[in-house]
């Protein structure tokens, strides 16, 4: 099995295995007891928070341990906006943060306190100055994760940390998925990881803040670890946590060129390789390791099976692999295709051959999902050869969607064009302006990416500048609509409330 | 180095250690993923969710594992108290609580909440019909450890179980000191412990919540632990824990019986080996490893000291042993002494022959901590022998207090007798009702023991019926001066507030 999915986890380094083993014989005891066991252990952890702090860049007294990454970015966050709360309850995140910071920011607005989101560009990057324009008198706090766990984006967050500290507001860095790479660069306030991530074991997050941030830790009291993570130390992971984040960072400069050449040559073979893909994420600015795309006419679960079965352990943003069925927020925030989306994030050590066997396998795996599918293959073609492949795919398809949609002229759909006149509608006939649809397509209870797989079936049918419906109620047709017709180059009027689900408008382009 | 705090942590355990190195290898993924490390981890975070509600008692879709028994504590009681806020926000807990609960108790009050204690009688324990007292409309949850982490004593769970469930009230029990030996008996709503007190490593906490409790997880949301444990799931050291307590229950039974043998004889033998020394908690209905006692004239941090010299690790609920400077709360709402405290827990395998040794090295770390302090030394004995006794020790002490305590007839002290004639202050014109001590000793800005070696320097200095007033800010005076009045046979007339630190008064008695 070939694990390309580090971003999610990493097995233990070997230093992080050795330590572990050692602080379980030396480090198990309770750090503040006077004994000699005590002594010991207590030892043991002051020497790990130093050793990390001068990984993080910050001084050892402004650096704890936590349980987990989350609960850092969770006991950070509230922390701080308590201790700022005499500036105002107003907290400013981006709209690419890890689900944890998302979820605080919820959980703060359930608390009364308000909340903004930044927007990101079609690579996933924030601008420094919209975090100026969203920063205002009563902002307790601003959040920006260093890179993006899902499509790798480097954010400035320098640019982000002094237009912060111009407005006096503290900055808090989800540093996850950087910090194993090096420092994060410019004057932030707090910052929180996960060792987990670095082939620390589980267990142990951090949350750095600087001092002369006003802090006031939430929760019950608790006086350990200057009262910010309350339980019992958990002196061994810590350990292991510390030795494993100094020996990743040794190796880091070469590693890091090293699969940066490696995601590199992903970047540009899969497009190559594989039909209707669009790679997704900063391709300069950002981490060596993480590569993501999405697959248009693709189910992502089931195009994880397959690479599964294939050998390759990968992850997807598709909502069909979320137990909620949305697709990834990243995914939505930058306006991309979420269908069929691999993220490939590539261990210290991965082969080129490994590489280069997943770039081998890839290809069939798509296919064969489409394939299932009965989607329209190969590369984009005039809507005439496309008309041809619809009538094809639906009879050879296999498990796809039964050939049955109801094309109404508009009948099922709420949606009025009060402007339009009730004459024809007939392709010469539709002016502009005009959002009647010549064709509604019911896809209502079809999940990704069925309904964009009939939208691309029948597109062809419609003469040129006529518009075709497509009622659905899943929550990625919002997004691969769109992406489908910048993919296409086809026209995407908008969506529309129906009585069931939201009718999605698209124009055929010649 | 005997290891004699095993209340407090464990070193882990063989099984445990067995069960991290395999599921490091096996179980590191994200158990949230498809693929196959990630269901590999989903087989064994099952497995360990089956085998630890099994060692519970309750169903494994009521189990989740949390970070720590502190963390299971601080969410199960904030859960429930949301969970169950239309009911009311009166929230009962026991004098004797692990600090987690009562810090959680404390939250709830700044939170606008409202919560009453349950007061233990000498021996620690709680009677079922005061929590029945406590309880009233508007209480949302009660809580009661199984048995105590300090002394021992085991907590009549089943029976105010039963009281609160005809109140319709949930129970939380803390069971971090008892689940190792055994399942919590009785109807209890809701169950805490933590893997690192039976052999399992740190980090691991586990929270039951009976169906039918409302429950409603506090923080942001995590779709994780059934939503009530955010953080990526530790399932290395979740399987530990689980297979560290299936093996502690295996032996428990017949390590139970060796164990509470050896307890036995520590009880036994103590008094008879030390002079004026205290041995607390319930003598039969107790956890079978633990054993506290306390020594009067006795600082317990040089104590603890004089023992980790010895090769002895043990801990106390001295005041000078904990950074805050104020004595055990458990000590406190049992009322007996805390100067001179000491825990032994013994760990699974406690060999008769340290027990021993033990017992010999103790008698001589005891007199040499007294003579340090020039305490008075030796049994109980009549007020003349005192005298002279106060007079040798004064002369002898190397380290102890200076000599120079201020006999002022009171002039100093600000508690006023009102009804008492402003006559002289002879022995023999003092009746049983009149407050005005003969002798002010100032023990201000000194430390436990010392304010109570003074007392007992002085004692035989007034006569039979007189009142001696001690002056003192120490935390612990107002524990160890009614303690050493019970074990002394002399009568503690009470606390005043003084100009400064407060007026104990003790009347001689023959």
């Amino acid at each position: 099995m070939v694990y390309f999915d580090s971003a999610s986890s990493s097995p233990l380094h070997p230093v992080a295995r050795q330590a572990l083993a050692a602080s379980l014989d030396e480090g198990w005891a309770d750090p503040a007891r006077l004994y000699r066991e005590g002594r010991r252990a207590r030892l043991l952890l002051d020497a790990a928070r130093e050793a990390a702090a001068d990984a993080v860049g910050c001084r050892p007294d402004e650096l704890v341990f936590t349980s987990s990454g989350t609960r850092a970015v969770h006991s950070g966050i509230a922390g701080t906006l308590a201790g700022r709360r005499r500036t105002g309850r107003h907290l400013v995140v981006s709209a690419v943060e890890h689900s944890s910071v998302l979820h605080a920011a919820e959980a703060h607005r359930a608390a009364g306190g308000e909340s903004g989101e930044v927007a990101v560009d079609r690579a996933g990057r924030v601008d420094p100055q919209a975090y100026a324009a969203a920063l205002r008198s009563g902002t307790a706090l601003a959040c920006l994760q260093s890179a993006n766990h899902e499509v790798g984006t480097e954010q400035p967050v320098a640019e982000v940390a002094r237009v912060c500290g111009e407005a006096g507001v503290p900055l808090l860095v989800d540093a996850a998925q950087s910090l194993p790479w090096g420092q994060v660069a410019g004057d932030w306030s707090l910052l929180t990881a996960s060792a987990h991530k670095w082939g620390g074991p589980p267990g142990v997050g951090l949350l750095a803040v600087r001092k002369g941030v006003r802090f006031a830790a939430q929760g019950p009291a608790d006086e350990r670890e200057s009262g910010r993570a309350p339980g019992f130390e958990n002196v061994p992971a810590i350990v292991a946590a510390a030795a494993s984040l100094r020996a990743v960072r040794q190796e880091a400069a070469v590693e890091a060129d090293r699969l940066r050449g490696l995601v590199e040559r992903i970047r540009q073979r899969v497009p190559e390789l594989v039909p209707d893909v669009e790679v997704v994420g900063d391709p300069v600015r950002r981490l060596p390791h993480l590569v993501t795309f999405s697959c248009l006419y693709v189910d992502g679960e089931t195009l994880l099976h397959e690479l599964d079965r294939a050998g390759f352990s990968v992850s997807s943003g598709s909502s069909c692999t979320s137990s909620t069925l949305i697709p990834s927020h990243v995914l939505k925030a930058m306006g991309v295709l979420s269908e069929g989306n691999v993220r490939l994030s590539l261990p210290s050590g991965t082969s080129e051959e490994d590489v280069e066997r997943f770039l081998a396998v890839l290809p069939d795996a798509v296919r064969s999902v489409r394939e299932k599918l009965g989607a329209p293959s190969g590369r984009p073609r005039p809507a005439d050869a496309l008309r041809a492949t619809v009538a094809e795919a639906g009879a050879a398809s296999v498990s796809g969607p039964a050939n049955d949609d109801t094309y109404a002229n508009g009948a099922d759909a709420t949606y009025a064009n009060g402007a339009a006149d009730e004459g024809e509608n007939g392709a010469e006939g539709v002016s502009e302006g005009d959002e009647k649809p010549a064709l509604t397509v019911d896809s209502l209870g079809k999940r990704c990416p069925v309904p964009v797989i009939e939208l691309a079936k029948v597109i062809g049918d419609i003469g040129i500048g006529e518009i075709v419906a497509v009622l659905s109620d899943d929550e990625a047709a919002r997004l691969d609509f769109p992406a489908w017709c910048a993919m296409r180059d086809q026209e995407y009027v908008g969506e529309r409330p129906a009585d069931r689900g939201t009718a999605y408008l698209v124009r055929r382009r010649p």
